[in-house]
């Protein structure tokens, strides 16, 4: 009783996972993602039979990137796969026979960490997701904001630099190309290109080039004290803090929940985040700060956030 | 029987009014605003006392500008008044006998034009108000937001210029500094200094010099066709619908109000702050577009507004 | 007596001109590009012999895009075709017996400009060159001022955009990411794509994508008043005055010559860009100010100006 | 033999001092800057009849502040006097009976480095002083490079940020809003108020208020190792490093010349200064780089400088 299907779509693979109440996961299944809008749609309805027969799960819930309408079923654009105006709810419910409920990736990772994760005692909580791009979810008194249309929380296209670096949405300056995984390793590269005999760690781990460096490899040598890539934290983190400080203007929540592949590096990224939120939060001295966070779920959280979702009907 | 009394505290008077459920306002008195945060104090009480004298108004909203905490009970920080973790809802009950609560002057503006303004019809509103500086309200389902500690939408204080213009409130490049009647000033003395041979109509309407140019000269100007008047009124634009645009990352509302004296132009200013929502807009081919609506309260909607909060409780 | 040979090597074909002292070409050829570094200075020697062969032209000036050394000897870098330390001064007088300069293409079609175009009469002029990209070239006292590394009048990197916009170079917010044929394209595909509606002659011009529309069609749209195609240029025109005034601070020369495709559009380009300048000059009421020219050799600068240099020695 | 007067406008007194050929100063005089600019002349004239007398010396070189026109005869605009085409080099000239020659007094102080201090072996120099503002100045071919009407070398007007802070020129983002004196003082103070827990060290030099902190207190906190104030040095540095590699780009010296009060603090701003140079020098590794030095003249600069042009003549 009282179980639940959580599905995250991945750029590689699909993941379905049977999820109590508790927000635990009791059982996973996980599928490759094929190349094709329809493809994808028949993966996902493989993965929820195979992970759910058997079960009493009587609901699905869905993360899926991108703009999720206001009735939660249909995909408005997917800027990966290529989905406009896919009615997702409806087709996986013609398939696999429970009632489905999709949302915005990043929203059901908000909400699984809300509920399960690093917001326990929040009921006004944002989080932002550093993972390749910037993600986000807002929890206003105990629910979550969807917007008037579905498309509320797209942090990652606030422009926080005016006529700045162009965006996969076609506007420039967003909040993304300054703080997310893809800038951090812009950051390592165009320093380890400009100054390479500060950075012989960074460059050894790749392959001696700028371009060869990766994610993986600024976070091993930042680990290591490597000056470029522990400066290439820094300039991330001046970005992320930066904007978290204006998101306390706007929702004033009394927590930030900070996730994603970038905030698995835990305090070498977050200290530099919060202090950097302190820098720039306006009126500082004259309000109670939200605390920065960071997510407790990994790369769970989206899927228990989905299944939850769908559990709350 | 359902008439409450508004307050709005403005920097040279103070005024209060008796508002039925309608938002009607049936009576008001306005007294000059003292000089010394005490005298403030007392002349509310005075004004509410003599407009609510022989009413059956019973309970008082009161709007003011700075941080008021989450009890809707203590003023944390005026920017004008030199308040400080007042307690201002406690010192006008013990003087007026009725029961009060005080709000943001933003967001109780927010809130008459949601219920009583331009906002009929609409569930999930953000107001901004481009007087002096640039205020604002967010209305989510209904309801309010306040954030988690009473400061939520101060949206004037949004950075949008990395390194930009000095704010009062300390920080830099600040939303107000670029959207506002102040920042409308400055484009037009900017531009007549710059290229005062195209702006004989603006400077004669002042004394002759860029410094005498006012904000009704700018309007006037504009009215006329003058080119840097409209030149000035169109970069305000600029700045304020890609604002908006953010906004509509962020919070996703059915529309948006756009309030306060620079919004009484009309179209001369919210069709390009239209015009250029558009242009910045993320995503715009795939989601729905929020309306961008005039205000119709003009100075009203803060009393209004901060009555109809009283009644709410 | 006192012919010359110049030398314009472009994307497509390699140009060679005889020269004689008034700037007149008198007989030109052209060959492909080849697409090795090696085939091109066997393309530069045939185009030189062919054109020179049973004439008394006894030098020859190349122009070549990149980094060029102080002695006007050795290509440094060369962004498009791949030379690194090439001496290319030395391998060309081998294989045609005559004296040669190698100068940058900018800087040689600047000192064409202000030996036998826009320049007359002025001893201290600055010319950009809005072309695909910018390029610049610098006259002091009569003079071109190569730098002490040979490296000068690199205009197209001058950071006008903090955190901005990615270049070919490496570094961000370079000015002719801004101003420049390329960036003219990109506002009009930005603007076509947010607001198609205002966009349909420049939409119908292309393949009715945003993404089919090239410069020509910018061009021709705004000739004909198409209201993006001229916001477009207006677009361009604001970055490239804005970028001259920051000239006239450092170099306060008598004229600015502006070439390169864009300026082809005269006035409708011109005009604006005089308009910028004149409201970004720094003290402008308390300087003389320089004059904005439009260039008048075309696509000849460049050989002609590389000619006239051979002759100087 | 060989001897001339040189006279450094301040703000607070006037210098004058006898220069032999060597740079050397063998006798100086100082009087206070009168309040009027009649009484500046006035002075001027006291000052070097009072050194000169007695003495061989034949010339007088002025360096005052703002713009000079090109025959180094009138003060075009003066931002500190109020000076307004103020013919200086004839109301001296009939005072003192002396030929004069009047320049810009940050030309005066480069040209001094140029000639008797950091500037020795470079004939390509550029000059930034990073005293209240910033200043510079041009030596070009081992000449002092004053543009075609003499106000070329201004520097700190170069426009760094778009819709920057604002500057007393009336123009936004000009450069020494970011990198001077009064830019690290800003700094210090953002940082002690945003974060006073970090900044004990420097808030006890001043008065305990961030308003109390003044440049003084900033250096004595940085050498002290204090994270704020070492922060301040470092973000000064980061523009004035990026400045550099802009004026690299468009001069390409073989030298920078730092001087001015902040570079009193010799490697705690000029290495930081050298790396954010590295960091944005386009082209870098295909280039030689300038070398980025140390005045050393100190405040002598322009007096020593201004009486070296005198006798050039």
């Amino acid at each position: 009783m009282g179980l639940t299907i959580g599905v995250d779509i991945g750029g590689t693979k699909i993941a379905a996972g049977v999820v109590d109440e508790g927000g635990s996961i009791l059982d996973t299944c996980q599928v490759p993602t094929p190349p094709t809008p329809e493809g994808v749609i028949e993966a996902i309805a493989d993965a929820v039979r195979a992970v759910g027969e058997g079960t009493s799960a009587d609901a699905v819930g869905i993360g899926a990137a991108g703009y999720v309408d206001d009735k939660r079923a249909t995909v408005l654009f997917a800027p990966n796969i290529r989905w406009r105006h896919e009615t997702l709810k409806d087709k996986i419910e013609q398939r696999v026979g429970l009632s489905v409920v999709v949302e915005n990736d990043a929203n059901a990772a908000a909400w699984g960490e809300y509920r399960f994760g690093a917001g326990a005692g929040h009921d006004d909580v944002v989080c932002i997701t550093l993972g390749t791009g910037l993600g986000g979810g807002i929890i206003i008194g105990g629910r979550l904001h969807r917007g008037r249309f579905g498309v509320a929380g797209e942090f990652g296209h606030l422009r926080v630099v005016p006529d700045g670096l162009l965006c996969g949405c076609g506007s420039q300056g967003c909040w993304e190309q300054y703080a997310s995984g893809r800038a951090l390793v812009r950051y390592a590269r165009q320093r380890a290109s400009a100054t390479p005999e500060n950075a012989g760690l960074l460059l050894g781990l790749g392959d001696g080039t700028p371009e060869g460096i990766d994610g993986r490899h600024v976070s091993d040598a930042a680990r290591a004290g490597d000056p470029v890539a522990v400066d290439s934290f820094r300039e991330l983190a001046r970005w992320a803090g930066a904007g978290l400080a204006d998101l306390a203007s706007l929702f004033d929540p009394s927590a930030f929940i900070v996730g994603g592949g970038v905030s698995d590096e835990g305090d070498l990224v977050l200290e530099p985040i919060r202090k950097s939120f302190r820098r720039w939060l306006v009126g500082g001295r004259h309000r109670p700060h939200a605390q920065v966070l960071a997510a407790q779920l990994g790369g769970r959280a989206g899927l228990v956030g989905a299944a939850d979702l769908a559990r709350q009907g």
